[in-house]
Order: C-alpha cells, then sequence, then structure tokens
C-alpha cells in the first residue's frame, strides 16, 4: 500500500534505442523548470517537444561524463533553448557553461542534485544523487555491469575503487538508474548491485583488474 | 521535495528492445510475490533470473491482450514457476488458469489490480490500474498514440470508446504505462495523453474511425 505522498518533483526515463543511453528529465513542477541528464543528439527534437508539451523550461544539461556522442545533444539543446552545460570538474570540453565538482550541489528550486566523483570509465566520470534517494550512476555502474574501462582515459582500478568505495557504501535502498542498458532493465538499487552485479560480486581490485582488461570488447560505434 | 512515504509495492519496467515491449513487474515485497504483466517469449530468462535475484515467487502471469507474441510468454513462466495465467474474459485462448472480467480486481497481498475493460484493438482487451495511481493501457492507449485497429478482432469506433470514455475519464493525476513505446518514452499521465495524443486531440468518433482506417499500416512480424 502507498500511503499518500506530495512530490513536487517529475522524474522521468527517455530511452535511445539506437546507443541504449537513457536520459533523464527531472523537473520541479512547481516552478516548471527541468534539467536534462545525459541527452542524445538524435533525440534533441523529441525531447524538445517533450518539454514544450509540458510547459517546461530547461534550465541546465547535465552530463554524467563526456564521450563524443554525449555532449552533442546538450549543444543543439543549448542552442535552441538558453539552458546551461554542465560538465563534470576536468572533463575534456571547451563548450560547457559550468563545470560541477565532487560534493557539488546542484539545485533547482527543490531538486537538489549532488556530484559524486567516480572516474574509472573516464577520468572525470560523475554520478549523480537526485534528491537523496536516486542515483544517476552514469557508465560508472550498469545494472548487472559497468562500464568499460579500456578506451579514452578510462582505469579499471579507478573505477574499482569507485564504485566500491563511492557507490556501494550509499544506502541499500536508493534506486539505480544507469546511462544504458543492454537486456531491457530500467532500474535498480544498490542493495540489488552489491548483492548481484557480477562484474564486482566475488571479485577483489586484482582480479576485476584483469578481468576487465581481458574483456577484449570491440570499438565503439561513436 | 519528497515528503516521506511508505510503500511495500515494487513496480519495474521491463522493455524488449526486438518487440519495443513493456513487460511489467508488479510486486508486494512483504509477502515476497510477484505479477508479471505482459511478459515477452524471448525474455522469460531475463525475467526468471530477475525473480530470483530478488527471492520472490511470480503468483500471476496477467495480459492486457492476447496476440501471438504475448501469451506465450506466460506458458513457458507458468511451465517454470506454475504460476496462473491470467487473460481477459472472452479473449481467444484456450490455455488461460482464469478470466479477469471489467471491474474484476486482483489482488496480491496489498496490491490491488482493477481490469477496466477497453476493447478496439482486439475485442477482448483489458487496462489494469494498479493500487489505484498507475494505468497499465496495453496496446489501447500509448503515449501520444494507440495501438492499430486493422486486424484480427481491432474496431477504431470501440477503441475510440474505450480511450475517451474509459481512460480519459480517469483522474489527470494517473501515470500512463503502456505496451509498447517506440521512441523511447517511458510513462506518461492520463492529464498529458488527454491534451497531447494526436490520435485523440481534435478528433471526433466517426474522424477517428476514418483517420485509423487510413493508416495503411504494414503488417506486424509476428
Amino acid at each position: 500500500m502507498t500511503i499518500g505522498y506530495v512530490s513536487i518533483m517529475l522524474f522521468r526515463q527517455l530511452f535511445d534505442q539506437e546507443s541504449w543511453t537513457y536520459t533523464y528529465l527531472i523537473v520541479d513542477t512547481e516552478i516548471g523548470s527541468a534539467i536534462l541528464v545525459d541527452s542524445v543528439l538524435e533525440q534533441v527534437e523529441r525531447d524538445l517537444k517533450l518539454l514544450k508539451e509540458l510547459d517546461l523550461t530547461l534550465s541546465y544539461c547535465l552530463e554524467t561524463h563526456v564521450h563524443a556522442d554525449h555532449v552533442t545533444g546538450a549543444e543543439r539543446l543549448r542552442t535552441k533553448t538558453g539552458c546551461s552545460a554542465i560538465v563534470p570538474a576536468h572533463a575534456h570540453v571547451s563548450c560547457a557553461d559550468r563545470h560541477i565538482g565532487d560534493g557539488e550541489i546542484l539545485t533547482l528550486g527543490s531538486v537538489s542534485i549532488e556530484a559524486i566523483a567516480t572516474p574509472g570509465h573516464t577520468d572525470s566520470h560523475m554520478a549523480y544523487l537526485v534528491n537523496g534517494e536516486r542515483l544517476l550512476t552514469g557508465d560508472a555502474l550498469f545494472i548487472r555491469g559497468c562500464g568499460r574501462t579500456d578506451f579514452q582515459s578510462g582505469d579499471p582500478g579507478t573505477l574499482y575503487d569507485s564504485v566500491t568505495q563511492r557507490l556501494f557504501t550509499l544506502p541499500d535502498e536508493i534506486r539505480v538508474y544507469p546511462a544504458h542498458d543492454y537486456r531491457g532493465h530500467t532500474v535498480s538499487t544498490i542493495g540489488e548491485e552489491k548483492q548481484w552485479n557480477p562484474r564486482f560480486v566475488g571479485r577483489d581490485r586484482a582480479d576485476y583488474i584483469d578481468f576487465m582488461n581481458n574483456l577484449n570488447l570491440p570499438d565503439p560505434k561513436k
């Protein structure tokens, strides 16, 4: 039974079938302002249409990390809406309006988004904890998986430390929303990933590094 | 700000990329029992794995409607778990354990699922209202769309009546979870669909019938 509650935050997951990417729309409905996290270039028109239909102003485009397929959505959204583009501190990008560092909190009305430095997939990756209850894990932690660490600025030992020391130390009930999923899962929890994530369960740091260094993944499409 | 609330219902959306189908896992976490709505044959192993990891007993497989690609997931799940397969009253299927009629309520612990007859896509389609707050609309109502009405037992006038008289008369804030989405949307609301669904906005019954009869859709793959 759900006991009555009041929320003025709207949290909506959007999916890009081509890149298997989740974009997150986070809204303070009282002030009508929105944040898009990890927008996808090919979905900008869809997202602009949704913002218009919901009568929302896009305040920020926020990125968990910067790869070729990520920041481009933010650039076009910024041009079209005048929103600010926010990327992790030390991200290798010249076009951001603002950088966000570990422990910094981005607020939008009653919505509070805390940046948690989680390097390893890239050297400047951030996870974002939304109102203390939903964790956007980007490409650091997937549902029963994790991001690759074998190209650009990735490092498996660093990712192991990020996930085990920064994310798995959060409360079990926090919901996990990744930037990608390849099996049709939409959400998990910290407790579930601690118990069932096959990349981390039963592997110490050295085992994990060895495992990640021998995945022999194909080159990414983008 | 989210004010504290207590819920023992777990509600999880799962996606099948091949058929663009959403399956819904609905759980009473206190008794550890689950319902799967519109399971997909090709995803049975994924769903069984998730049920096992979450330590859940599958009590029911429930269908919004019966097409070739739908009931087969339920049959395999029934064989593997011993769950009951529930289909809408008058559905053309011989293997169901139980039929559910308009206004009937399926309960599982504290979870209450009310069947709402919404024929038109097929002649025996049901929508399901979960705990009075989430509406599983199957192939009757999509996010900014609706199911096709041009094959098997479909009828556009009937679907128009179902959506406008049975679904659009529900409270605006009820969340809409369809059985399919082709643009990466995961959820909407009754209020949004009443305002923005291009199949219904600005069309009376006769216009809608004419529009649906001239979509010239390709044959479905399954």
